[in-house]
Order: C-alpha cells, then structure tokens, then sequence
C-alpha cells in the first residue's frame, strides 16, 4: 500500500483526489491538511464522501506528512514550493497538482505568477507529469509537477503534430473552453452561479499562465520555440475542456493515422474515428482524454479537437496516473471508472 | 458470472445500466437489443462507453435473450409485459425498470396507464424491488419489478414513519423534484434544454402514475390505506430526485433514532445527523438515498428531505441491486462508485 | 420626473432597479451610493447597462440623497434602518428593499435578524408595500418596506383562502423554491456555479427568516393567528420563485373563481386557467406573479402554485409599482416589459 | 401603424417576434400562422405573453397574409421561397428569417441546402439584412434576406479589418460558440436538456450552413475572396453567440480606432474599451452586438470577440431593426429594451 499524504484537501482538486484515492486498491490516505478547517470531519464537508472517508482535516505540519510514500499538494499556487525540500529531505515524493514546479524557467515563472520562487534549486529535478510524454522519466521521480488542465487538453491535441514537424509552428491556435470548476473553490464574484450560468465568455485574453507551461512543452516536443494563440474562455458547466485547436498544414500526411499511432498504446488517450465530435460529458468524471481531427473541405487548416475532465485528466486523476507510475502500479489502478454520462 | 440481457437500451436507465454493468465483476452482458439502433455500435452512440464496451445492438429476438440468466427491460412502459412470460417460461429471470409489474392491481394499472395489461396473471408473482421492504422476496423472486424513481425516495423517506404509525396517515404530502433525465431520452419539447433550463414549474398536479405505486407501498407499509398528495416538479438539472416529505406527528417519538434505527443495516440507505440538508449532487452517479428529518420549530409538523440519483438509485443502480440479491451476490457488488460531486 | 436616488446600487437588486429605472418614462436616477465602488462607472461593473447608464458609483453621503424625491435601499439588512430617520426628515420618502421595516414586532426582528433594531419608532409608520394589499396605505406612505421574494409569492398564492376562511389556517405548507440570484451577489461557496450547479437542495429548514414576515402578513389577512410550514430550496436557475402551497379545505367554495375574483383588477397578478402550471420563465424579467388553483383527485387538499421572478415582482420592480402608487404614476409605468422566454 | 403578418409562428424566432413587435409602438401584429397549430390561442402555446398577445394562430394562407405591408417567415428553411413570389405580386414585403435568400449563387445555395430553389429569379432582388452594411438598399427593399446568428457575430467582428484589407484574408478563423435556442425549438435528441446541459462539443466542422454565407459577405467587404476556417460549438446556455476570431496582422494600424470608427454611428454595435471580454448575458435579451479587439503580447495576431443574443440581434431583432428601415420608422423603435443580466 501506498501511504499517501494530501495538503490542502478542501478544494475541486482535493476533493477529487479524495474521490478517487477512497477507491484505489493500493493507497491508504494517511493524513489530509486544511489551515481553515482543521479538526473539520471530512465528510461533514463532503457528504459525498460520506461513508468512504474516515478523516479529519489536520493541521498541514511536516511530521505527519514526513511519514507518507507520497504527498499529494492540492494547494493554491505558492505553497508546494515552500514546504517541497523538507519533504523530499525525508524520502517523501510529491506531486504538485498547483504551478510552483511547471515551468523551468525560474524567471518566466516568477513574471507570470507575480511572486519570488521559493526553491528555484528544485526546478531542474522536476518532472513535468505528462505521461504520454514523460513516462520514463516520472518513473524515478521524487517531484513531479502535474501539468494544467488547459495544458494537458491542449498539448495532447498537438503533440503528433508538433513532433512530426508538419504544420506550422509558428501559428498556432487554441482556443480552449473550460467549464467553472477550473477556477478552483474560490469565494469570487466571476465563479457565482448567478454570473456564470446561462454566460459564456472568454478571459485572460492578454495573457493567460497556462501559455507559458503550453509553449514549455511544444517547444520541447518540437525541438524549437513554437508560436502559440492561446485564448481561454468559461462555459457555463461544472466540469470539462474543450481544446479547438487550429494549425496550419506544412507538409501533407495522413492526420488520423498519425495520431492513432502516436497514442496506441496510451491508455488513457482515445483518438476517435474520422468526422466526430467529441463531448466534454463523453469523459465527464473519468481520466480520459478523447480527440479528433478534422481538415475541414479538405483545406489547408487542421483542427483538432480534444476533451478531458479538468478535475480528472486535468487534475487528480492525472495526478494519481502519476502516482501509479512512480510506484510502480499498474497505470490503470484505481482510475478505471466510466464516464458519467448523461 | 451472471449473462444478461438488456432489452431496450437506448434510453438513460439503458446506459446507466451499461456503465454500472461494465464495471461489474460477476456480469456478463450477453446481448443489448434495440429495435431502432440494430446493427449499430453501442460505444458508437454512448462514446463514454468507447472501450468498455464491445458490443452492437442486436433485434430484440428471444432466442438470444432466453440463453441469458437474467434479462433486463428497460423500454417503455408496456413492453416487458409481452415479453415476459416467455422468457419466464425459458427459466430467464426478469427485473422491469419500466412500470408493467409494479402495481398489484390489474384496474388501477389499467386506469393510470391507458392500456389494457398482457400479462395480468404475472402480477401476482412480481415482487416489488424496493430492497429495504422486499429484500427476502427478492432473493427468489423470477419477475422483479422495479420501483420508480419518485416512488423510490418518496417511499424511502416515509417508510419508518408509516410503519410506526406515529403520522397522520390520512394527509401525507410529498412534494418532489426531479431532474430533466427523469423524463427520459425522448424528443419531446417540454425537455429541451432551452425549455427546461433556468426554468422551473409542477407538472402533473391533477395525477401522476407514481402516486398509486407509492400509495400501493405506503399502504402495505401502514397495513391501511393511506391520504398522500402528491405534487412533482421539473428542476433544472441532469440527474437527482429530491423528496420533501411534510407528515402530521400523531405520537410523539424520537424521529431522529427511528430513521436511525429502520435503516442502520441498509448499505444504500444514509440517515444524516440532525438539521442536515442532503443535496442531489451529494448521490450524483451512486447508489444511494441520504435522509435528513426535521422538526421545524420543534412543532406538529415533521419534514423529511430524501435524496436519490434517478438514474442509479431510482433506476439502474437499484435494479442491479435487485440482481445481486437475486443471484446471491455481495449486495454492494459492482455498486461502490463514489458519488461525483462536484 | 420622480428624482430617485438608489443605495447600494452593486447587488442584484441594485442593478435591477437600474435596468428598470432606466426605461422608466417618469423617473430620473439622480445618485447611486457604494461604499466600495465610489467612483466607479456604473457601466464599467454592469457592462449590459452601456449606453443607458451614465453614472458613478458615489459615497452614500446624506447631501446628494436628501435632494432625491425617492430614495431606494438595496442595501443588505441592517442599512436602511440607521439612515431612514434622517432622510424622512429632509422630506425624502424612502423604499426598502431590505428586511429593516418587513415586522411591526421589534422583539420579532431583533430576534430573526440578529441585531438591534436602530429605528425601531419607525416600524408603526412603514407600509408593507404588497400593492395587492396595501395599496391605498402605499400612496400616502413615507416609509415602505418592500415584501421579500418568498413572502410576495407565498402571500399572494395564499391570501384569496386566508381572506376567505376556507382553510385550515393552522397548517398551511408552503414549499418553495429560488433561483440562486435571490441569495444575492455575494462571494459565498454555496452559491459558486460548481456548488449549485445540477444540484437541488432545501435549506434553512429549521426557520427561515421569511416565515415571520409571511405569518405576520397572513395573520393580518385573516385576523387570527395562522401555522405555516414553510421550506425554501435552492434550485440551479438564476431568477424565479416557485411556490407549491398546500391547504386543507375547511369550507368548500368554488376556489378558480375565488382566485379570478381576488385578482381582476390586479395588473401584475394573473390567475391561469384550471389545470395549468405556471413556469418560472413565463414571468422572467417581469414584474408578474402567475397563479394556479389544484385541487388532486378532487379530495380535500387545495395545491397553489404561484410563480415570480424574484428580482422583479419579487423585488425591484415591485418596488417601482410601489413608486409609482406613492407617487401617483400610472401603476405600470415602466413595469410593461414582457417576460423573456425562452 | 406597419400592418405585419408571421408565417410560421411557434419556433423561438416566432415567439421572439411577438415579444418584441407586442411592445412596439408603431406596428400593429395583424396576423400569425401555424400550419400544425391552427386554432391554438398564442399566449396558451407561450403565457410568457398572456395579456399582451391576443391572437389565434391560423392557417397560413394566402388571403389574410395579402392583406399586410409586410409579412415575417419564421419558418424552416425551404417555406419563404415557396411563397415570396405571390405576397410580393400583392405589394407585401417580406423579411425572411430563414436562409432561403442569403445567398446570392443558386448553385451554392442548392448545394448547402440540399434542395432545389424554388424562386431562383427573387435571389438577385433579396437585400442581405445586415443594416451595417446594407441600410440603404435594406431601404427600398421589398424582399430582405434577415442574416444568420453566427453570420451576424462573425462578420461584424470582421468587417473593419476585411474592408481595411490589414489582415490575412487567405487564413481567417472563427471559432464560435452559441447557446441551444440557436438550433430551433425542434424536438432532436442532441438538443433534450440531459444531452446538452454541463457539456460542450464542437458540430459540423466539415462544414456548416453558415460558412458561405459568412464568405459571401466576406467577400464582399474584400471585393475579393477570402479564406475562412469556422468551428460552430453548442454551449449549455439558451441565448447567445460568442465569436471568436483570429486574424493574422498584414498592415499596422490603430485597431481599437479603426473599430471605433467604423461602428461610431451605429446604434446597435457597442466597441468596448481596450482589454475588455464581452459576455454574452451584456446582451441578453436585447438587440446589440459588443464587441472587444485585442492583440496578446503585442504579437502579429488579432484576437477579436463578438457576442449577440442569437434570437435577437441574431434574429428577430434584426428583422425588426430592417423593418423600421424599410418602413422609415426609427431605427431603434421598439428595439431598446436593455439586456437582462443577471
């Protein structure tokens, strides 16, 4: 059993987490931290959890965590990379759900997050925890920083192309689509029912720091900086990204094939047949991302198409994909739930 | 393993029973017919099946049906009641989502459905599923019919109350809400998204055909026929039932250790502390009632809020809770999905 | 022109009144207060009023309000009662949205809403401004305190049987339910779109602070004491009130006619024909309570259905018809917007 | 008084019509048509207009119809272009709100819309009913062709940089987004509330109805053909469209003035300040198009949002906006409702 450790445990990606660890086959939830609500039963906060979950939120102090395999940050941005060292000093690995390990460059991530990192020494060890990518290397990690939900959605869309070097990469397009609990369990006026439903619209226009963590990883897939629009908007749903992606086309292949073969044995990539749609509910709750490619009137510009879960793909359940490689579990263990659907 | 059928599954109980049976690990599905879809790939038109589900929608012929050990009939009401005895005759044991078997009496049937019943004589033999009141029937029964979503949470939240005798038997009030998937995947107006998002209204004040089902199971409950008026409403959501319960105390108790007590070995049953607020969402996707009573202003009138998911509690998840017992399986087999939220 | 001036112009209700306000032939809004957006554009915060507002948000500083004619509160509780004194006596006549002047019982207000009362002299004064009551009261009124969304829905539902004596006024039931706009546009986690989103809830079962203003009103219609069951619920739409009452005939009547009668000469009260069942949306945006009359099975329970949006008839726009009559307009004057369906 | 006439009255632009034209000062709504619900009182179909409609709906014949100045199809595609010809004869305008004149080239038009045209001599006379490039010959016109929703959007985000000739016209990209009511009020699966509630998909992006209508306009603009790459999605909101557009920068200008200019005295196109994110409830219920020009990181691609309420500015205001043209009446008559938001 994997004696696991979560700090800050009352968020989307904390809750989830909880969700899909209570099922997991060879994890034992040692310990969950909440500054806020410490002593709280967790399932007096999550009656979902009712049941499923005998915990109580404690304080987020080190030596409780020093006794975990694992420690899992569902934290705001900011607070892994204060407490990583110390962790990692005690033979604890961590996954880092927040930002503070994503980016490599110290400089670039200090601009966009607006703060100084803490621990600029750790960036280098960091594995950026896209397993379609980085399976290897996750593997051994001690620290895996679990890439974004816009991130995962949109680089999975355009990873076959940026490494077969057939479009241009200069130019490229995502428009991406979230629904609201990507923002997090924040108490902002933006995120209220009364705002968000029945709304749609796009933000960050200017500048959005999922761009960054995006062009990190092309620019690593396509040996090369690469070029990227990258335009986010909010959709009136709990869960789900919807990656449109638009690339020009530079050298002639066949698309589906080439993302059929990039993600054949990639269990939890599903490159759909010619001509669909996918839904966001067709991976509502479940680690999954489905894609398509179209070339629309068999035109210059393709567009890729792909949906994850945010709080799943995008989150927790990547995080915990993560965790199963790093110790050596079967990918799958634990994240074998079906989508809910309808 | 158990081989079963599912006649009728293109509905939303159909791909609940789908996804809740894919996970299964005593199941076997057999067969999946479809009069309109034969011939068409299951995971073709529910892509969050894509993976976990390798089959196509086949005639609803009985030859293939009579080789399973249990048939599932989720079509609309009036079709499992010609089908049945023949598959009953061919040793199949039946569990009915739909109606046909679950009111006692062949008049009232006949009055509340508008048709004449094919198969009065298998009413006698049908045991009503509502595992918490039937469970020893059940476990031998060939011909399950299961209970309706309303009539599921209705009678779950007034079960203890109508067996002690302590309320006024003759003026029971439920006011319930359901989600829009209550309705079913059909295409009528009422049920378009823009007619039934950010709207909200009763329906069926005049008479809804599970008013005579839930007085059917309060009467047996209370041994004497009960008052109940019974007013549903449309939210706007997917999934969920809501029941809010107003019952006249006639004798004073502990209505708090009643619940308690009536549903303590109920692994699906959930009484909540006192002054809780069960929310749907907080059963989204699981199977699982969770109940809070309430006595405002400690005065004459109790309130009992019972929450279900529709589509698991109310219908698929239940109705494989039926086939566990049936067959002498764990009750909670393939059932232990958290439920997702948010 | 009616000089308005409007308190607390950044919530619901606020930006409400200016919509309405704004389209009004007869009024001009003169000052719009908040303490935390002074300066502010009026537009920049509520972009849909570009083009129709041309205002900043100003210090709720008594000089610019006591050259008002009017002056609204869309304060939250608690506001309205500390300025009222000194606006009255500068000839200002004063409508509040808020709870501060809803009782006429100090020791009842205090004991619901928390706080002391800071005027209490002027709770003899107020008018309870239900125009389908007081209307004769509101003309001459100085002081009107606005009905709350619940209480206008439920009164109005009920006042036709509590007038009438024909029910048993010791146990009315009052099951409602509210969009989520009427909690208010503040930054609480219930009311995120990722909490109230596909989920349905009750809550404040054990005392809402409607009740006593709906019993006190009740009450004065029936000259008695009366017992109310009432349960609020959140539902996940925006605007609307829904409130399902149920009545225990005590003296038959024709009650269609009943209602019709009450209600002819009402504008912005429609009775629907027998058998109908109003909508939420049928009233969205619109200052209009629907009402339908049940009676199930013919038996002895009357069911009453009555819809508002609660930010119209449920707030700002019964406010303007409260304006309107104060101020001898016509009583429709800018209340003739049709409902915004779908 | 304008003496109009809807063909086709029960679809959601019918209906928008009537709340629209009910409250408009100068017309008077002589007659309204359904061949499936002859005989039905309007405000029974639709009590959101109860009090303000009172018409039957009859049969769409000709005689009654004649009698008009001006006659509304809101009818599928296929019906207007069956009867133009007569109406025209007798002296009637017409407004068609379906597609069957947009386009100019029959061929193209047949191959679309999969039928043969039945008025292919009328597509030459049609007026484009887009008032910010037509109002002059919209005029004069006797038969204007009221654009699509996603056309409106898309081309009045496009037409200053695709007159001004500064982009790339070859590599155009719209990515739009629009809520359920945009598919009609036709009973399909793919619109029921549980299909499209909490999810988001992309549909018909090998090509859509609207992508050469959005060329020709395009084209003309450019007097010359233009490249464009456009994804519609369905988004689980009932009103609204979000464009977003992506040009790629080919001359240097001051974008947000040459917005600003080209829009200055048009009262239903709001260019909003630099930064800003349009959100599709700013325009809710109300006839205006906001749009906002942004460039990230100063880079060499515009970024362009534009968002309408699809049954207004998309539709039925847009046609009422051409008939105070045609008939000389103001512009914005009857068209200054402002937006419902929240």
């Amino acid at each position: 059993m994997i004696k696991v450790g979560i700090v800050g445990g009352t968020g989307y990606t904390g809750v989830e987490l909880l969700r899909l660890l209570a099922q997991h086959p060879e994890v034992e939830i040692a310990v969950i931290t909440s500054r806020g609500e410490t002593g709280t039963n967790v399932a007096d906060m999550f009656p979902s959890l009712r049941g499923a979950i005998d915990l109580k939120f404690c304080k987020p102090d080190a030596a409780a965590l020093e006794t975990c395999d694992l420690v899992f940050f569902a934290t705001p941005n900011g607070i892994a990379m204060t407490q990583a060292a110390q962790l990692l000093a005690a033979g604890v690995r961590i996954i880092d759900l927040a930002a503070d390990f994503r980016l490599r460059d110290v400089q670039v991530w200090e601009k966009w997050y607006g703060m100084p990192h803490a621990a600029p020494e750790l960036l280098a060890e960091a594995v950026y925890g896209l397993p379609e990518v980085n399976r290897n290397a996750i593997r051994s990690a001690r620290l895996v920083a679990n890439p974004g939900c816009f991130p995962t959605a949109t680089q999975l869309g355009l990873l076959p192309l940026v490494e077969s070097g057939c479009v241009d990469l200069d130019h490229l397009i995502a428009d991406t689509k979230s629904g609201v609990s990507g923002a997090g369990r924040k108490v902002e006026t933006h995120i209220l029912f009364s705002e968000a439903a029945d709304n749609f619209k796009a933000y960050g226009v200017a500048g959005h720091r999922h761009l960054p963590e995006i062009r990190q990883g092309l620019a690593e897939a396509a040996k090369r900086n690469v070029g990227l629009t990258f335009v986010p908007h909010l959709t009136p749903m709990i869960r789900g990204i919807h990656a449109t992606i638009y690339a020009r086309i530079t050298r002639e292949d066949d698309f589906q094939a080439m993302f059929e073969n990039r993600y054949r044995d990639e269990p939890f990539v599903d490159v759909m047949p010619p001509n669909s749609h996918p839904e966001t509910r067709s991976v509502r709750a479940a680690n999954m991302c489905r894609i398509a490619v179209h070339r629309p009137q068999q035109g210059g510009m393709l567009v890729v198409l792909a949906v994850i879960d945010n709080l799943v793909k995008g989150a927790a359940g990547q995080a915990i994909q993560n965790m199963n490689i790093m110790f050596g579990v079967e990918e799958c263990s634990g994240l074998t739930q079906l989508p809910v659907s309808p």
